[in-house]
């Protein structure tokens, strides 16, 4: 077995040679090739230009013995088309110049043809699949439509949530009406993104931790269900909430293959709360890999412990890696993880 | 029974005739009387001016019908003594000039004798105590070791809060002194405070749910342990951690009369896996306040439903209020609090 199976056949639960791994936000700052890249081109122009794009996907799979790739791409790039106008700033934080705040703001935005609209992205899923040759799966993404809605509302990221939370309280049907037209893109765009090509998709749900049960359950969960249930059951469906532990089973009421876990819970508490079924990805704090070697490995292995070699433990860390993550504590983690999980 | 014993009362889950109500950072920007004070004062000066710390501190209960005051004063106060070089920037927030990251740092860090070395804290609470007249009882409070920590180590607010782990993770026994350091100033600081008249005392860990459990445990518990069992038991304590449903039981191990819950857990689930064992404290989400007049008494009706009117709640918001809270759902949330739970 290979790095070509290890990952998807985790997704099915299928029985793997090692537990498989692959790190959130992969292709990024912490690579040197990639800030190469970065010097020449701005953010957005690299997830336009498709041979950019494929140049930075492929870069982690390279350096790495990594067991997925993921497109490069920006979770606000549908919105572009919808009618939404952002950018990115100097540190790549995204900045909505339009907020959706009423009911004419949502009125306004459009569905959109992910295969023709955005086909930079769809060429460059195509390329990176002929780059792969069948050695390394590819995973495509899409923001969760809480998350895309809060952006769009509070015009970049939130501490509070207030103009967002302040919709579903004050005009629950005006929340509705973005939070259909946002799933409605979101199911397009990823079916468009299997039809491309990509062999597993993973929704990101950033933010809607910031939510309390009753209202995933109320403003969330009914859009959320209708995403997960409409998108192609040809490639396996990653579901990822972060800071979620207090909403894990709203979380696989709404579906999804695969479960993401940040470092808040315990794998084996959470497996279990999920009754085992799907598989579950994660879950090393982003910042272990600042620790010393012996912090590393004693963290992995509790991980791995924890996840008993069962077969659907897909290792991850429980949000994106930061920008000054140390590069030789990455290859470090991606081996043992590998070393320390070889099934006997 | 009046606003003199209901939050008291609370705290050591004595009966009482409606459930008790405050609000976090209730003396705030939300009130237009404590911006006036503002446009003349800056935060430190209103922190460390007893007159003006007593006006700001009544303001709140003058204008409600709050059942607790809580003294005006900043958790990064007593840093000062120690050695740590702080200010407020103008959105209030803080930065720290000179970050403790390296041993040494942490070994330049002083005791303090906040009886004398803060008397003007000291002052106002005595003197808030004859404006209250025993009225409305008064709350007093500090951070936990792990929020002052962070913000040392990280200089201010925090994202990633990864200087904080980094140390935790490549120096443990750098972190250890740190927190040693902070548990025994939080100790005599929250000792000085009820010495000085203050009827309760609330912990505030509010960083401190970026951690696994597993970090909690090893980092953080021995010294909150420590911490709570060293408090004057003369005067109820209570304990809260934001974003930290994950950690409840360990917070409850850490010990605290009354446990502090935000709105990421529902308070029926949490004071049952708390076993009811003392009493708990929340959890409105304070952007609920942002709702329609409706919304905001379903949100209350449930919480207090799930409280089932036992003794030992204390109705307050999962975090701070914010400052453009509409101020008459402020005081429609107090009100239909104390309505809605009056006891047959």
């Amino acid at each position: 077995m290979s790095r070509a199976d290890r990952y998807l056949r985790a997704c099915k639960k299928e029985s793997v040679d090692c537990t498989p791994v692959w790190i959130m936000r992969q292709a990024g700052r912490y690579l040197e090739e990639y800030r190469a890249v970065r010097t020449k081109h701005s953010f957005i122009d690299v997830c336009k230009t498709p041979e950019l794009a494929v140049e930075i996907t492929l870069q982690p799979v390279r350096r790495f013995e990594l067991d997925a790739a993921i497109i490069f791409a920006d979770i606000l790039l549908p919105l572009e088309k919808m009618g939404i106008d952002f950018e990115f700033t100097k540190d790549d934080g995204p900045r909505i110049n339009n907020t959706v705040r009423a009911r004419a703001d949502v009125e306004k935005i459009r569905a959109i043809n992910p295969m023709e609209e955005m086909a930079y992205l769809m060429d460059a899923i195509r390329m990176v699949k002929r780059e792969l040759n069948g050695k390394v799966p590819l995973i495509g993404f899409s923001g969760a439509p809480f998350t895309l809605a809060s952006y769009i509302t509070e015009g970049g990221g939130s501490r509070n949530y207030q103009y967002t939370k302040a919709m579903m309280y004050q005009e629950p049907a005006t929340w509705h009406l973005l939070m259909e037209k946002l799933t409605d893109m979101v199911i397009v765009y990823l079916n468009d993104q299997i039809k491309a090509g990509v062999q597993a998709v993973q929704v990101f749900d950033s933010w809607v931790g910031c939510l309390s049960q009753a209202d995933y359950r109320e403003f969330v969960l009914p859009h959320q269900k209708r995403l997960m249930a409409s998108l192609d059951s040809s490639a396996p469906h990653v579901h990822f909430a972060f800071n979620a532990s207090h909403l894990l089973r709203l979380i696989q009421e709404a579906g999804g293959d695969v479960i993401g876990l940040d470092w808040r819970i315990e794998i084996d508490a959470a497996w279990k709360a999920l009754n085992y079924e799907g598989g579950v990805q994660g879950n090393l704090d982003p910042v272990a890999l600042y620790g010393s070697r012996e912090y590393i490995k004693r963290r992995v292995q509790e991980i791995l412990d924890k996840a008993e070699n069962r077969n659907g433990h897909i290792f991850n860390l429980g949000h994106g890696i930061l920008p000054t993550a140390p590069i030789d504590n990455v290859k470090y983690m991606i081996d043992i993880v590998h070393e320390l999980s070889a099934r006997k």
